[in-house]
């Protein structure tokens, strides 16, 4: 990170009780963050828990403020987690996430203690998460915690009512973030229902602020994320790049049976009129786009067109190789940074689609995003968590859909294969653009 | 703007009293947004006043809220500066900043009532202002209401008292902006000292969170920022673009005059060991910033480096022209847009320096730039609020220092010509880089 712009390291620490979203407020840190390209890392205390004391022993009692032993024991997992991240972030990392309950100032206290005499000058960073909405705390333990490792052998009542317990447990000594408690000069950011209402304390810095206008996009509304690439292109066969080419004989031929799989998604009830139908200002991305019926007109947006190759728009990959090879080096050793004479690289087209992706988030609706390689790359990488290195290698194929139901533990992801002519092999593992 | 990221007609409305910096904060919004192109103009209901009722009639007693056909001459001002702004968003503008008291609730659903009856679906958040700080609100009165507009003719100190009284008036019916009043729904942003402490209702939206961010990096306390190019390098007598060259004779000669400028402005306090001195990598700037000894060193920030001429990189604008005519023509017609092969684009560059523009306004600290032309035309058009098609065109003179005092109603601005040898001609006009 650059000194001046964010010369510090930063921590953001989680606060609140369990099942208010804190880690899948933290996955969504590290994964828009990570994908930024800044080096963080998440640090779980549940997960420092579970390592040390399994699961079967942490019953709620394990969890009761009373329990003298218990207390001591996850005090101690609290601090491994810390002592790691302390070292990571020595170690040349940028930003770490610290997710546990941190329900009580004396905790916070230890932790801002400890950060203090081990790294110094830096930015720490609470983030609570309040919820008063009782539906959702309860559609969030059915859906993640019972299906949590805590509770790998056990019933889901069960399951349910011990977790309830333990939140109770946090409940007798919660302690909100606030001025008065933790000082006027403590920065945090306290989040009511996920972004309903924000409260703000004391924050300042680039990443700080770009985060929080992050933050205010997410929401908790389960929806399903569709990708797909348009048909086959008449450039496709032929390994040529950019330009704006209609669909080939196979590409128009694979229409009907995108339009087929979203008819189904479409009687299941999974896409309706409200679901937003994305796609590129191209021409073979609109033709593919137009052939879905789920009630929806497609939306061309510029952000969704692919990446500009510039002087190569239209060259196959021979003669890019022949007319640029020095560009055409340039591009096989860093793909990510390599930008196309008059056009783009990677990195650009991650700033490019960052406004798509905070759109992405806000929706409460399915999204469909009929796309283009490269820009589907980016954008499947920000949702899959993806190392910003690994955005310009991932498998996006022809003929596929790939749909994402994003989840606090991990995105859940289903790929349909819809090439009936080539059933397991949907497309050459090909490098293009 | 762009369909689905950003697809609705924004009003950001001011809410506070008289003295909170509401035209501060408004002119900040104006100049962020415009300077990274949006479409955007500010209506200022005072304005609108002192056109229609001049200056002289309105002393305190025309805010007293009791005084009926006062009270309706300025909801008639309100109304009359809605007017335009719902014209400038249907004629095409993208965002409007709404400027002034807008204390009750009453007055707020008017306001909100006639935008949903003109502009349908839109996008009307509120900005209030609250200082709790009474040194803050006194030295804001006296550094700007006294020489408003309003007070052109009249005493300091019985302009102080007068608006002070105007304070009185509005705060004797000051409704805060509050979920119970004005409705679970409506969207707000309260700042509290500035941005010491935020409160947000349901914000959302990418521009509405991108402004957050801005927001939360503002400040009040006042200091200069400097901004000098390097001396004179051995490229700009030929006109050679980019590279890494050496100072010429000339930069030589010009270092001990920037030193001596700056031993003037230590000596009268006016920069010491907590200014920041930032410069690029690039070795005339690192050289230039070098001479400047007020007490610190210089931070070398990449994101200071010059715009990247890639490919043109160390040729001159004749060879330029005569190897690239193509691009040649297409830079003279669109220099905002233009990217050099394999380089950059003054859009480019305003993406880039945004973090620095961010890092600068967050500094109470003075800060001195010693960059290069076309990076200062991006940070320089940010802080005089110029329209982005204009930043490429903007005079940034060699041998040239300019100091800006950031203030509510207009900057403070002078320049400092250092080049003895031509005091009255500091550099050709030509249009480099």
């Amino acid at each position: 990170m650059e000194a001046f712009i964010t010369d510090k390291k930063i921590v953001f620490a989680m606060v609140g009780l369990p099942a208010r979203g804190k880690t899948y407020i933290s996955q969504k840190i590290v994964c828009y963050l990570s994908w930024l390209g800044f080096k963080i890392r998440l640090f779980n205390i549940g997960s420092y828990r579970r390592q040390n004391y399994g699961t079967k022993e942490c019953t709620a009692e394990f969890f009761n403020p009373e329990n003298e032993q218990a207390l001591e024991a996850r005090k101690e997992c609290a601090k491994l987690a810390l002592r790691d991240l302390v070292g990571f972030l020595k170690d040349g990392g940028d930003i770490a996430v610290y997710d546990g309950t941190n329900t009580t100032q004396d905790r916070r206290k230890m932790v801002a203690e400890h950060l203090q005499s081990e790294l110094g000058s830096h930015s720490l960073v609470w983030i609570e998460s309040i919820c008063t909405d009782q539906n959702i705390i309860d559609n969030n333990i059915r859906a993640t915690k019972v299906s949590s490792p805590d509770y790998k052998e056990i019933d889901k009542e069960t399951a349910i009512s011990d977790f309830k317990r333990r939140i109770d447990q946090y409940s007798k000594i919660y302690q909100e973030l606030s001025t008065d408690l933790d000082g006027e000069e403590t920065s945090f950011i306290k989040l009511y229902n996920v972004t309903n209402k924000v409260i703000m304390n004391q924050i300042t810095g680039y990443i700080e602020s770009k985060l929080v206008s992050f933050l205010m996009n997410l929401h908790i509304t389960p929806r399903s994320i569709y990708f797909a690439r348009h048909g086959e292109s008449v450039y496709n066969p032929d390994d040529r790049v950019g330009g704006d080419p209609d669909l080939s004989e196979r590409g128009y031929a694979y229409l009907p049976r995108l339009r087929a799989f979203f008819n189904e998604e479409l009687r299941a009830g999974r896409v309706g009129q409200t679901t937003k139908l994305l796609t590129s200002t191209l021409k073979r991305a609109i033709l593919t786009a137009n052939a879905i019926e789920v009630g929806v007109k497609p939306v061309s947006l510029k952000v969704l067109d692919e990446l500009d190759a510039g002087v190569c728009n239209d060259l196959n990959y021979d003669q890019i190789a022949n007319i640029y090879p020095q560009q055409f080096q340039a591009r096989l050793k860093d793909k990510l940074n390599f930008r196309y004479p008059m056009g783009e690289s990677y990195k650009d087209l991650i700033q490019r689609v960052e406004p798509l992706i905070f759109a992405i988030e806000r929706s409460k609706d399915p999204v469909i995003v009929v796309g283009h390689r490269a820009v589907l790359r980016c954008i499947y990488g920000y949702f899959t968590r993806q190392q910003v290195e690994d955005v310009p290698h991932i498998d996006i194929p022809l003929s596929t859909v790939i749909k994402i139901d994003p989840k606090a533990y991990h995105n859940h992801e289903e790929r349909f294969n819809l090439d009936v002519e080539n059933p397991d092999q949907p497309e050459s593992a090909q490098e293009n653009v």
